[in-house]
């Protein structure tokens, strides 16, 4: 492989439909970005058949074989004890330096503890983080942490806060993003004392961030804030609330629509105005959220994702690579005062 | 006014449109239901005039003249020290027994504060929790806490589990409600510790409850339970997470079609399938969160609710007073027995 190109590196057993859905991603993401070429790991017998398939992906593929793979039950304690899995083996090789990012649909669960056993945390950052792109009325933002630590202190939530931000400049090529803790409150007295404390030691740093203080969830979908940042549990809750309202309007207006003659004639019409809806909330869009803080990047598909949907987590990994996000987050942090934020803590 | 009758009690001057939009609510309510009369609080020169506009109204209510009133910014430690805002008064007629609910749609923090202060905590029960009636795929849902209580320990849970239970047998007439707490997760061994806890506490307990475990936030829209149970800061951002999306496709929707000629044209064929969706989705159905866990109904509705809205706040407390909720939930809590719960809590 020529030293230029951008190498990802794929876990090709994760995942619910695996390992068809997750060629037919590389094959549509291979379409679109000429310059990358995969690495494969996992069972040859059943994916050199489908690699076979798509002449054109097969010729930026290296495949290797991968005796065995990680379940979705498998425990995180059992799956960093096996270095036979395609998960462990598609990490590994992002440690190795072969691959600059690896994309699996596995269980995150899995993926996080090798990815953080492997790469290990960038020099001063205590967690990883679990980070997704959505969508919001006017753009997109950065929401984190979606569930990686369901407890976090204020040191945490400033660290996720770091890493949030230059994520957005890379990742949305915002200038100056916007940063905000997620509370349930807009106010300096309300929420949980780790998030105020967080908000003091963000403002009394030396960091030069646009830290704008807290948004509330309603306030996201308007545009508020460029980066989102709370707890993995509040995170994933935030994140499932939206998931699924979303899905019940949409199953309702579907339903709606099943129901009625009418309103099947005057979906006919609205098909334009709603395909443009679609083009910004298909949530197949927002696929692959990021692993941030480890020293390589690993990139989590939806277990239940199609072939369009994994191109897209492949696709985030890909723009990350090619914004030098790595470099750029462990040279960046490297700056940080970290010891300047304790101080703030611990006279809270 | 006779014995049998409903009375509610209304602070007429909380809201930002108010006493207006409170007068107007209350004649739709009235209209409604004949065997309601009310006691109102507020500003006599204001009020009056506007109850003279709707003399069928008038004929049920009494206006007490209050001559202050609590405001929007201010804090709960000062409210409950005046005794004059339209607020306390409203709330002590409760406590007198002049009326056996009060709505209001002021401050929450001031409501919370008063309604604590004047109407007690019931015995045995630690914090009383902000609920709210939410609309799910195939029916309604009862949500808890709010935002009453920002931290919880597992007791707190187990309490708004007992209560939620009661609410909704009361409410929304199910006969046995399927409780579950809100987590990321379903696995026994996801979310926090005092989830976990307040699992294994309701579990061993002789709480006759059917209670169902975890849930997530995606899985509520798909009406898997009748009761979801969090702590305040977690239903908050739920709640939040939730309108927030469903006013974004709202909004996404609406500039679709005023963005496009054709799109305007099958609106009108799907008007009728439309107006299904808003029939079960209109937040102003929603309107009324119910504080419970007090000697007495206290009604919070939105602040910014039009008439109708607020009319539904009433129709909540009505509701309620008439399923008896009040002596209900006083004795049935007064059965558990929470020396079992502790020691289930020292046990893990």
């Amino acid at each position: 492989m020529a030293d230029k190109d951008i190498v990802i590196s794929i876990d090709a057993m994760g995942g619910d439909k695996s390992p068809k859905i997750v060629i037919e991603g590389m094959a549509l993401a291979a379409k679109s970005n000429p310059k990358v070429k995969f690495l494969v790991f996992g069972d040859s017998a059943k994916v050199a058949p489908l690699l076979q398939k798509f002449p054109e992906l097969d010729k930026v593929c290296e495949l290797r074989h991968a005796p065995e793979m990680v379940h979705n039950e498998d425990k995180p304690s059992s799956v960093i004890r096996n270095r036979n899995t395609s998960m462990f083996m598609a990490i590994d090789a992002v440690r190795r330096g072969e691959a600059q990012a690896v994309v699996s649909a596995g269980n995150t669960g899995a993926l996080m503890a090798i990815s953080k056993l492997t790469l290990r945390t960038i020099n001063k950052i205590h967690r990883p983080a679990i980070v997704s792109i959505m969508p919001h009325l006017y753009g997109r933002y950065v929401m984190m942490d979606l569930g990686a630590n369901t407890e976090c202190d204020s040191v945490n939530l400033c660290e996720f806060a770091f890493m949030g931000e230059i994520l957005a400049r890379r990742a949305l090529g915002i200038e100056r993003p916007r940063v905000a803790l997620l509370n349930i409150g807009s106010e300096e007295m309300k929420g949980k004392e780790e998030i105020k404390q967080a908000a003091q030691m963000i403002k009394n740093s030396h960091v030069d961030m646009n830290f704008i203080g807290y948004v509330e969830p309603h306030d996201i979908q308007n545009g508020v804030a460029d980066v989102v940042v709370a707890d993995g549990f509040t995170g994933n809750i935030a994140l499932k609330s939206i998931e699924g309202t979303a899905k019940q309007l949409v199953k309702m207006f579907k339903d709606a629509v099943k129901n009625s003659f009418l309103a099947k004639i005057g979906l006919l019409f609205m098909l334009p105005a709603l395909f443009k809806i679609k083009k910004i909330m298909d949530p197949r869009l927002y696929n692959g959220a990021m692993f941030i803080g480890l020293n390589g990047l690993s990139v989590k598909s939806h277990g239940g994702a199609d072939a369009f949907s994994f191109s897209k987590s492949i696709e985030n990994a890909v723009h990350l690579v090619e914004q030098d996000f790595i470099p750029t987050i462990r040279q960046e942090v490297d700056k940080v005062d970290f010891d300047e934020l304790q101080a703030v803590m611990y006279d809270y």
